[in-house]
């Protein structure tokens, strides 16, 4: 028994992990996953699955909270405070698009499932990234200070949302977004 | 008779042109009005205006394409390829910022109303000036040419979008919105 508990629960843990990465992938690759196909998808039974997450609601706002903390966790690896701030604008960049554009998806679909009611207090995980690197560069002096920072971070998010459009449009690949961004957005964050 | 047709038809011109104006006014206010509400407040009868727009959903179509067509000439007059242009820029966003503002509400409320699919023709009036602006800069050197015009153009309306937004969260006035729109996309479309 005192040997047992440590191990149910690993597998506890395992069994939670794979049912967020196969709900994510489902939402991802367009699909709306009923409970029994999140089930079959992962190999664990009805009951396992509802012991982890109660209800449907529950496991796809899971799943788009595990998105977000990850885009958290590699942006905190970054180290972005230490860099130079365009070195770290263009760090930001390539290391957060494939991650935003996959956590984009797998909102989206959440919210097509959810409403947005209920993804209300899910916050974008670069946002303070995002802050944080212009109030530094603006500070510095490097960044403009005829616009406000507030104004320059939603200018930041509207170009990012472009670059996605545009992907999904077909008239920009998602390999040459993040060069196009850091070009677009290093014009944008320096005085002309 | 033959002097009570012309009379007639100039009255019929100005019935629809108060219908369509009324019609604007009320979506821009926030309501959505009825085909009777619209009658009362045009001050003409539920006849006139069925015999000028025959369904709800034509009225509203009609008061979109207006929002649009007053735009373009507004554009058309400041006879932008005459200007330098960086001048060009400026007038064009100075001049289509209160009009796209107001015709962004329209649109919405309009949406709203019919759904996208009713609206899918109604193309936006600025687009082709900007095009064209964005193109003709370009060639002349003026205009960076390390991104697409495509790309310029989508991010050139990403920004525009965004200024709507921050006016509608309260954190840009719409009196300061041109001055701000100007000296970020005189940036983006600048080689740094």
């Amino acid at each position: 028994m005192a040997t047992e508990q440590p191990r149910r629960r690993a597998d506890a843990e395992r069994n939670a992990e794979t049912i967020l990465s196969v709900t994510r992938d489902l939402l991802v690759g367009g699909s709306a996953p009923t409970m029994s196909e999140v089930a079959a998808a992962a190999g664990v039974t009805r009951m396992t699955l509802y012991g982890h997450f109660a209800t449907r609601e529950v496991l796809l706002e899971a799943v788009v909270r595990r998105a977000v903390a990850e885009t958290d966790d590699a942006l905190i690896a970054l180290d972005l405070d230490a860099l130079d701030v365009d070195e770290a604008l263009d760090r930001l960049v390539r290391t957060s698009w494939p991650m935003l554009d996959r956590h984009r998806k797998v909102r989206l679909a959440a919210i097509d499932q959810l409403g947005h009611a209920a993804l209300r207090d899910q916050h974008d995980a670069a946002f303070r990234h995002v802050d944080q690197l212009i109030a530094r560069g603006q500070k510095d002096g490097v960044y403009r200070a005829d616009l406000t920072r507030e104004w320059l971070v939603a200018t930041f998010y509207a170009v990012l949302h472009a670059a996605a459009d545009e992907v999904d449009a077909g008239r920009l690949t998602s390999e040459a977004a993040p060069t196009t961004l850091v070009a677009t957005l290093r014009s944008l964050l320096h005085a002309q």
